[in-house]
């Protein structure tokens, strides 16, 4: 409660200045005339439940307010804002009339999700959104009984939705299940799959297609212009029609023959045949921001005895009702803190470029001299930097949509036919694509380059947007070549390296946020399966690797190996190995410092003179177990490298982190100088 | 061509007897009137340019003596039977009209592809399909340049192909893309995203629709109920209606036209809207068994100027042809060798039930005592063993389709409500739904249970089909647990424990093939995370592992860790791993076999005590690098055991094995007692 005070403190600073901007932004106004004894209905909503009791004129007033919240919240924390106030009446209008949490209400990709999340209970923490330690940012089920299923990735509602209403069937339970998707989610066959099924199923389940004409990029693919066509050929339907539509209330001889009547008018109207095809009762379009429409069709929906899948097309404005979001190209999809008067978001400190954009860079630059380079992306040129190459490259960039199978198999299709395709993908959607990069791409040896986003952890997105395990899940494939820079100098070295190799499938992963510029400068080339040392206390070393024979004499101590320590580090970690080695070398440690560059093929050369000059040897990398640090134990053990050894492979844990400070994360998986120092043996 | 003689002698054999049965089977008589100057036309037949030249009552001669041709091989071989008979028309059709190699034919799952490799450049070999160093079973890049791309995966064709015609769109060229893809795979999502790419495209791409109703099992889902209506509300288009759809060969004003002439007969026709939507030009439906609609039909597409993608759906029978074939349920799907005249198969010599229905069997079981426990399959009922599952609990079985991303999400929804999923996909397709496996099950810790058929090597159906990868991709992931069982028995204890096991999800591999009943039986019960010691030289370690520090006293030698040896098998490579143990004892090594039953979490206290006490440790698994092997070697690493160990992980090469019989698969890939004993440490 003494959160909630403090809240309304926020929100009542700077009215004056309020009133100048209001007109300029539409800021949604706080409800005139307070209907309670007190400010504002959302101060009486404690949770759904409470809805049950306002009028409807009370509700127009939450709506109101509920879209101010939303607003006021992501301004201080930063996060997903358009997408949620696409959906606050939508919001609304399904907690008032359905019985959640009993009744089933999943979000597809939480993002859209923080109006739900303040009617759940969750309104005094929702300015910890993203925060370490605070609310998800998405749904989630360890946060709520009202996130039945938790989502960070697109187009698993319908999915999980139709297993939760098969289960409400085998407990003769009659609750219901809503699922709301996003019209971008579409594009995905998973979504797909699931209507197939749910279509020919005769379970009760209730999809709301909530059309934005706008996932996070503009729509493309055949959906997206059949569901614009769709909405162009007809108004919007009223209560009344729809409630003609569900006659199943009704007792059956009138509604056999309503039914009859009911499916000609349907014809009329021109209904949504694609969906109706797939075995959907489709109702729609309504508009989903108008309470009046909203609340009287799911009434009707909730009161129908319909058995099997309905699907209500609401048409909604991302970013609706907030003048900086609705005139955004983007609709202000993920934001930083932002003026609450302006939409102006604050501007990080920082100029370095981010890793996305090196790689965008470099790409380009490779582009102008070779035409056989094109770029796929799945729904997210901005996020990959493929938006730069792009606007160079029009007609040699391939937008898929939500779609990641089909990217890489089409990729492979390219690839066959001698071209280069470059498929950016974050790490995380690329376990969508799994399949199709070893049965299309590796078992076929295409030279597909997959150039991986998001690699390693990523902070306030939280787990499911974690790019923990490509390096492992890609490693165990054979033909692929797996590569990590440790900075931009570096990534815009393999871009180029990726650009010219031709022998089969390449993944190059990379970061989340700013590059390094150099850390460890040298000009050396990128050669195939070839690390770097990039620093030793014991200069013999700093040039390229020797024989192992020759590694023995090296030795600068009377027991060569006492106090001597080789951190192979494989990606964007070599700063806090660089960091551990000072450290080190203060306690008199001779310490060499090696940049892996290639997963796999494995330098067994290098290795082999790490493990024989040293008597430590630390693998660091920002990936779980089963990669880089498995394949160098794999090689060491085989070779019988490990007699006189400590070796430490220094992973993520295997556990699913929470959102935080990426800092933090890495804090606490350990993959840090701190704990480099803790892993190292003393003589 | 000395093996073309003899195949033809082949044919020859018992012709008395196939007059009495011919009547029954079906079976097609060979050409009457020979065209040319020798036996048959096909002997004609090098490569599809001979085609060209051939009279339409040659082709029909041809399509007659192609289904025969297949029929013979496949009674000799084994393998894939009412796919190929399916489309023998079709392949011949196709390679008529089309430029192949030139024009780009993938026929998607390339099981239905042996029609199409005796018509180029492979009859002579084709009673070597499957068989070791034989033709591959699918469409193979490496084998042909009639075979554009390969498939063993179902619905990645369109995808493929849409790559393939964007390069030609790229390249100027104005190559032919043409996709064959049956109605099952249809409710892919993968076909789903190809479909919404294509069809938003101005890219000239040919999909043909097999529609034959059938892909292993019956077809489900709401895109096949579509097919079967849309077919049964018309008649076959004739190749004048498929013409005149076709208008876009004539010049510009009369197109124009005719457009709208022709777009107002295609309302009235009741064209195939779901297709129309998504941006296709339909045409159809047409006999896939007709040469007289089929060639003109494909004439007419290949000589338009349609800028897009266009469907032709074509009616096929699985099986077609061959009465035995037609007659059986499954339209001989898969088949073993059988008699070509009475279609009847060879009968495996073994009893041994195969670990799929000791899997079945069991998980019957354990559901007639427990109604939360449910079965899901995607469209594998029969291989998977749900097929007997369901007889019993039919309301709680669920074929999904081609869906394994689905499969997954709705076994989360469901595990999210209580029940206990069992969703049971060979390790190949389980590739297929690798996110929705960490995103949806894995971060929610939700008990699905995946019972993991087919892992490990699969024999004839080669690389596309191995289940190499699992043991890698799924270990990285927290909170899964993985097992695999040594023998029947085993499997029997490990799906019991999976159905009490509710604390998250779980992971069950077993083989392809016959079950070995017991190897080694004990009555120990399977702990989480606790494996077993089944047999040692030292009687000592027979019982449960004792303690670490006691063993260092368990000595019964001098040097008391020499010649002792200590194999750590996961899965079913126990049976060599005993072998290999008794050849070492005959050299009078000190063995050790332990089954570890678990990969995650592994039995540290068992690893510790085998290391301890051996100096060799080998760990033998039927999986890739980076699975159980690794896991061990990270726990031996970090903690420091491996100083006086020789210690060996025998995994799958890093390679991609071709097709072969399991046994030598196995010794290629070095997981049997002789590679075990080369591995050993003498001393």
């Amino acid at each position: 409660m003494a959160q909630a005070q403090k809240k309304r403190t926020v929100i009542a600073r700077s009215d004056s200045n309020e009133a100048i901007q209001r007109e300029k932004t539409g800021l949604p106004r706080r409800s005139g005339a307070p209907p309670r004894n007190d400010a504002s209905v959302l101060s009486h909503v404690n949770t759904p439940a409470d809805l049950k009791t306002f009028s409807d004129e009370e509700l127009h007033t939450l709506a109101q307010e509920l879209r101010r919240a939303t607003i006021e919240a992501v301004s201080q924390t930063g996060g997903h804002l358009g997408a949620g106030l696409g959906v606050v009446e939508l919001t609304l209008a399904i907690h008032t009339v359905f019985n959640t949490p009993e009744d089933r209400l999943i979000w597809d990709v939480g993002h859209q999700c923080y109006p739900h999340k303040i009617l759940t209970g969750r309104k005094d923490r929702i300015h910890t959104l993203r925060q370490p330690g605070g609310l998800s940012g998405f749904t989630k089920r360890a946060e709520s009984a009202y996130d039945p299923f938790g989502a960070g990735h697109s187009s698993t509602s319908i999915s999980a939705g139709l297993g939760m209403s098969v289960a409400a069937d085998l407990a003769n339970d009659p609750k219901n299940v809503i699922a709301v998707i996003g019209d971008g989610a579409m594009s995905a066959g998973m979504a797909y799959e699931a209507m197939n099924n749910a279509g020919a199923h005769k379970n009760r389940l209730i999809v709301i297609l909530n059309d934005n004409e706008m996932s996070i990029a503009p729509p493309v693919g055949a959906m997206s212009k059949y569901l614009t066509k769709l909405v162009s050929s007809k108004s919007y339907i009223g209560a009344r029609e729809a409630g003609k539509k569900l006659m199943n209330v009704m007792p059956p001889p009138i509604r056999h023959a309503a039914k009859r009547a009911e499916e000609s008018a349907r014809t009329h109207l021109g209904s949504g045949s694609l969906f109706e095809e797939m075995g959907f009762y489709y109702i729609g379009p309504i508009d989903g921001h108008d309470l009046n429409q909203l609340l009287p069709v799911l009434r009707n929906v909730r009161d129908s005895r319909h058995n099997g899948p309905i699907l209500i097309h609401a048409l909604t404005q991302k970013g609706k009702g907030y003048g900086p979001a609705e005139n955004a190209a983007d609709k202000m999809h993920g934001v930083k803190k932002f003026d609450l008067l302006t939409g102006e978001q604050a501007k990080s400190p920082a100029s370095a470029p981010s890793y996305t954009a090196v790689f965008a860079r470099q790409l380009i630059a490779e582009a102008r001299n070779d035409d056989k380079i094109l770029a796929i992306t799945a729904a997210m040129p901005d996020g990959t930097g493929l938006d730069k190459f792009a606007n160079e490259f029009p007609d040699r960039t391939f937008d898929v949509g939500i779609a990641e199978q089909h990217a890489v198999t089409f990729a492979a299709g390219l690839a066959a036919e001698g071209f280069k395709p470059f498929v950016a993908i974050y790490s995380t959607f690329l376990q969508r694509a799994y399949d199709q990069v070893i049965h299309d791409v590796a078992i076929q040896n295409l030279p597909v380059r997959f150039m991986i986003d998001r690699a390693g952890l990523v902070g306030a997105d939280g787990a499911t947007h974690a790019g923990s395990f490509d390096i492992a899940y890609l490693g165990c494939i054979p033909n692929m070549t797996l590569m990590a820079p440790s900075d931009a100098a570096e990534l815009e070295k393999m871009v180029t390296f990726a650009a010219h190799y031709d022998n089969g499938p390449l993944a190059l992963r990379y970061p989340r946020g700013e590059a390094i510029a150099a850390i460890a400068t040298d000009d050396s080339p990128v050669e195939l399966g070839k690390g770097r040392i990039v620093y030793s206390t014991n200069p013999a070393l700093m040039s390229s690797p020797r024989p192992a024979q020759q590694a023995q004499t090296a030795g600068i101590q009377k027991s060569p190996k006492d106090n001597t320590t080789a951190i192979l580090s494989y990606g964007t970690r070599l700063e806090e190995s660089l960091k551990a080695a000072k450290q080190l070398e203060e306690k008199g440690h001779t310490v060499t410092i090696a940049d892996a560059r290639f997963a796999k093929p494995l330098d067994e050369n290098l290795i082999r003179t790490l493990c024989t000059d040293h008597r430590t040897l630390i693998t660091i990398e920002e990936g779980s177990t089963g990669g880089f640090g498995s394949f160098v134990l794999d090689f060491l053990a085989n070779n019988d490298l490990m007699a006189d050894l400590k070796v430490r492979t220094l992973t993520l844990p295997d556990t699913f982190q929470d959102h935080n400070d990426p800092t933090k994360q890495y804090e606490e998986a350990g993959l840090v100088a701190e704990n480099i120092m803790k892993n190292v043996k003393e003589k």
